[in-house]
């Protein structure tokens, strides 16, 4: 047994016992049954997570993993590679998406960098480097099968420290020019879907970019023969540092019994990876939202998730699930806080 | 000219150059081009609206009208009358579900009576009672056309009121046990809309009762004949106190540039009838969301708006609006909070 399984522990079943509970009470509180729909049935669901009949959801946690991979140079991008640096310093300053989102809703933050291949010397980076960026996936493994091990043990360490300061949901991002390519081809890996069906436009390709995006997966694919049975050898081949690290996180949180709010498509797929890993991670998961990234759909519904949000959003970095985060929140909220037919002496008919 | 329109004053258009400066900001913001969706509209609508390029939202201002329906007596309503003072009572003690997302939201709070058939004494209650309860629309017009009026200068006075005390964006919503069935009948007359297709459950009818409001709707339709041309006539014979109170609290917000955030049914019903007043009120609506109450999919289309969210809510009070403010609230951070590529040193392709 290697040593991130190890210090991943057990994660825990839904406890159902709890979860009727809070269906009990939601059904008391001052408003005709089922009117606050998703909401109710996400309230159930955080306390079947949580083993709290009244779940408590803030402070949210935010981590984002930045790391960088080789592919970017056969121009599956919009952007260059030094994007992915740029970025993560512009984290660091509080002037990305995500940060405005975070501080919106009171979430602790954390920037890690993975394997951004200039490595950025800023404060509030969090240095858990493995490589400078993965290898090109057209001509080579993206890394070894031990660096996707660590990559997840990195997700699994930065997770147990957010849930530690005090994160009750984790929210995890990404940065990587270069990512929604490999977590096509990780996608396509783990489900035998066509790479025609999944692949996008990322952070905006032309026609031309999209063609060649989607022949790079289809080659990468070919060259490594990844073990769909085998989501590490998925990872190692094809996938990319931080999205073991999401993946990790993912695993992290849910073995804490802490809920994963899922961003867009390549968080979904990180997911995906972690249920892989442990099926058992698949009930912590709340999907944040739908992203425009063909990909995403397919991969929500392969892990049967339904969004909370449909805004036509394909920023990454954590963005769509920050945005979702408020939701999550009023269903705490309104278990918490609201009259009960009795309380109020409101006549329930 | 009546004494409401004269405090109403003009309804400026929006502000196309504000926009035009907002939408050129937003492109330079560090994110692919477009790929926040939705709220980059929405920060555009924003800016036109308030003719603000850095649009500030919050604090948003929550006005809940009460009023009671004679209709209510029809059996047209899960629960019985003396519902609406409880809920009335329920709200000033913070206990209601809109309570619970208002405080979330940090939004001003205001609690109108204006015609609860028994008078509410609790502090919190703003009394600006009309009459205790409309007419019952199945044998007698709901209020007369002077009534009517006033019923829409309280809620212009309401708004001006919490704009006043500093509100950036407007949420109105009700309780008045039977005001589906008022909606219904007043989105009908105004729409020509066959009440089998926009008659819903309200707050949870049987298929009798359902079908009996159906009925009830058709038949006061028939008794009243309002003319679909004059908003005043629909609203006194088939109305209702809190919805014509509603109409007029998004007048007085769209007088001053204050973008209204719409609740579902009942509340954009009462936007219609705004709109139908004074057509340039349309331009300050943003919808909320989508509630399962089928005639809000019909006037959403009749307005040409696309909602927010769409979660399967149906609790009124203006509680879905709530539920979506804090995307209003993000699509103003993001404008004003977010690095642009030039101030954090990002390559723009």
């Amino acid at each position: 047994m290697t040593d991130w399984i190890k210090q991943l522990g057990t994660i825990e079943p839904l406890h159902q016992e709890t979860a009727e509970q809070t269906k009990q009470h939601v059904d008391q509180l001052t408003k005709p049954l089922g009117s606050l729909g998703r909401l109710e049935t996400l309230a159930v669901e955080l306390a079947a997570m949580t083993k709290e009949a009244f779940p408590v959801t803030s402070p949210p946690g935010v981590i984002v993993f930045a790391a960088d991979h080789g592919v970017a140079r056969e121009g599956v991008s919009a952007y260059p590679q030094e994007v992915t640096a740029q970025m993560l310093l512009n984290l660091t300053q509080g002037g990305a998406g995500i940060n405005v989102f975070a501080r919106q809703i009171g979430a602790l933050q954390k920037f890690v960098d993975v394997g951004v291949a200039a490595e950025v010397d800023a404060p509030g980076v969090c240095k858990r480097r493995i490589r400078a960026g993965s290898g090109n996936i057209l001509r080579e493994a993206a890394m070894t099968r031990e660096e996707a091990e660590r990559s997840i043990q990195v997700g699994i360490e930065a997770a147990h420290e957010i849930v530690g300061e005090g994160a009750k949901v984790l929210i995890v991002g990404e940065v990587g020019i270069g990512n929604t390519t490999a977590s096509s081809a990780i996608l396509a890996a783990l489900t035998g879907a066509d790479p025609d069906e999944i692949v996008g436009r990322g952070t905006g390709l032309t026609d031309e970019g999209w063609q060649r995006k989607k022949a790079v997966v289809r080659e990468a694919l070919a060259l490594h023969r990844p073990d769909a049975a085998d989501p590490l050898d998925v990872l190692s081949k094809v996938g990319g540092l931080e999205i073991g690290a999401m993946a990790g996180a993912i695993l992290g949180a849910a073995s804490r019994r802490v809920p994963v709010l899922l961003d867009g498509f390549i968080a979904t797929v990180a997911a995906l990876l972690a249920v892989r890993i442990a099926p058992a991670a698949a009930d912590y998961l709340i999907a944040g939202h739908r992203s425009q990234e063909p990909g995403h759909a397919y991969v929500l519904k392969t892990l049967a998730k339904e969004p909370l949000l449909d805004l036509q959003l394909r920023l990454g970095e954590g963005s769509g699930a920050a945005l979702a985060f408020p939701l999550v929140e009023a269903a705490s909220r309104m278990v918490r806080e609201m009259a009960t037919f009795a309380s109020a002496g409101v006549s329930n008919r």
